[in-house]
């Protein structure tokens, strides 16, 4: 039997074997790449991890294995994970690896799986006595809080990005494209010490910002636009995600009602946000004022998403799903997301507002601390 | 009947409904986002495409409902595909769009649909006489060979990434970090006209060269280091990648033969690309070399990728693979792939050189016309 406050070089893998392993699997194949890096620290384009209860199975291809057993030989256990490197391909490495093993329930993470996978991996393992077995979300409830240390990094690329938007706005100026603009951004970015962006910059202006998600593309700014700037980036692993709108020059009256009218939301939302408060409840908050001013239906998205290694992850603050209401989960303290109503209005323009928080013991902390006001320049 | 030569605004759905909707599948479920750009033009991080034998639905998020209708309206032909706006979650729209239609064979893409995704659908559908079956490489096969128009895009795409290559080779200097190099490139991505860099911009300098997909870091540029340079753009959609070595100062006897063996390979590779040849032909002929250079071993990746939509596609020149022998195609005439033999000698140092062709009627042309020298600056 393990003992129950498990450290050693890697104290997540550690407390993850403790909490799943032992009790209804033998082992759990983890094919998603963020729950490799969570467990493990190794961080590669491709890499699957097979975890046993006092053991762990790092498999990489060619193109990790210096960088794989750098990270391995730095933690000075080398009990704790094994390398194994992928030969023809990671099915059939994997393959190999548990019938060497054999434990006899094998978890593997479904809605990171494909069929095609699946099915391999069953004819492979079709003369055994080796079951597979759906696992759903086991590695993500786990990172669902954050620990101090990955608080800490968050903190860090919360002050840093917000200083990024604080630059950029500062800098627009007619003429510019947006493509431009998003260059400027990626390079301000990764200058700030960033890795890279968290994804792919929006930079939308004037009849562009009523586009959620727009590409930047060759518009260039002119005079009386609205600039919708959305970015993030990646520090030491963890993502940061932010929205601001600038207005070049002075806001007609109706951007300045949208303006206002998402700003009482992103407050609204704020307020909701306290331990126990489920996610629905947040995002419930931000759409009321929103549908009270008369624009509700302008705001198709969620209020937020959960932000730490991925730029997307647990929690969903949106509206209530049919399927999904049975998973909800009550915020509590070290859930870190976003904060981020929007109105769109096809044809004219858009405005959303986006922070990232993390859960305290009373409410919230801001990680991105800048003002709200509608810029303008 | 449709007539043999469908065009209409979207030929390549056309093409793909007469090809394959109509002999064993009524309907084909396209989750693979860039399968769903290729067949309709449509782009953004989530949506899904019905394929039926005369009507196709795009199914997409309130984020891109703006974006998907401009792109219908464009087309002038409102019969051709219905957009579907998803109310919660993809997979119950589908579900419903299914129960709709009532198709009785729908394919999946297998390769490209959870493990939970298609139980879910399998559940959803369980009252009905509708069949889920697993394709493979359907749409992917498709995109094999590139038609004139992407064939055009990736040459323009090829000139402009050589010219950043170009330019930022020319300006490296002691003192640079990793990290301010790959901000350097990814702005000179964009600037020269690029949506964004084609994939994590790989900067290694020094002993980092050793790492085949090296994360750019902190360490900075002392005199008579290697850097090594992998980088690439997306350009309306379509992908390219180069990879070439700068030696800062007169590079030590080994490196230069490193690079001369890696050369060599380089040429190698290319002058065994003819129409009709297999791929993993393309990659014996680049290892066979390194092998006789005695760097058989220090060769651990495969000689190249397709590229296209995606910047990792189909073909794969690399060894043969027990499983997927029987897949191997020869390549044809319109075939656009990477050619990157590389060494690597952990702790030492490395060397890759890479550059995009197509396959024409008679060998290849290449895309990215650059010196293949080593770059002493």
């Amino acid at each position: 039997m393990s003992a129950p406050a498990k450290r050693g070089p890697f104290p997540r893998l550690a407390a993850f074997q403790t909490a799943h392993v032992d009790e209804r699997l033998d082992a759990l194949l983890v094919t998603h790449g963020p729950n490799v890096f969570y467990l493990t620290g190794f961080r590669g384009s491709a890499g699957m991890l097979l975890v046993q209860s006092d053991t762990a199975s790092l498999i990489v291809d060619s193109r990790y294995v210096t960088l794989a057993r750098e990270l391995l030989d730095h933690s000075h256990d080398e009990a704790a994970i094994e390398l194994v490197e992928v030969e023809r391909s990671y099915e059939e490495t994997v393959a190999e690896l548990v019938r060497r093993h054999r434990p006899r329930r094998v978890g593997f993470e479904a809605a990171h799986t494909t069929v095609s996978q699946y099915e391999w991996w069953c004819r492979a393992l079709d003369d055994t006595e080796i079951h597979l077995e759906r696992t759903t979300n086991l590695v993500e409830m786990a990172r669902l809080v954050k620990d101090a240390e990955e608080i800490s990094t968050l903190r860090e690329a919360g002050v840093r990005i917000a200083g990024v938007m604080r630059d950029i706005r500062s800098r627009l100026t007619p003429g510019q494209s947006e493509r431009e603009i998003a260059a400027d951004v990626d390079w301000a970015i990764r200058v700030a010490g960033f890795e890279g962006p968290a994804f792919d910059t929006i930079v939308a202006t004037g009849p562009n910002t009523a586009l959620p998600h727009a590409r930047p593309g060759p518009r260039r700014l002119v005079s009386g636009d609205l600039v919708l700037l959305d970015f993030g980036g990646v520090l030491d692993g963890y993502c940061v995600d932010v929205t601001r709108v600038v207005s070049l020059g002075p806001p007609p009256e109706a951007v300045r009602r949208w303006h206002q009218a998402v700003r009482e939301a992103h407050d609204a939302a704020l307020a909701a946000v306290v331990p126990g408060v489920l996610p629905t409840h947040v995002d419930h908050a931000a759409r009321t004022v929103l549908e009270h001013h008369g624009m509700g239906d302008a705001f198709g998205h969620g209020t937020g998403h959960g932000l730490g290694i991925e730029v997307h992850e647990a929690p969903r603050l949106g509206k209530p799903r049919a399927q999904s209401d049975a998973e909800e989960t009550a915020l509590e303290p070290g859930v870190v997301f976003t904060v981020e109503p929007g109105v769109y209005f096809a044809g004219e323009g858009g405005i959303r507002l986006e922070d990232d928080v993390v859960v305290t013991d009373t409410g919230y902390e801001l990680l991105t601390d800048m003002s709200l006001d509608l810029i303008v320049v």
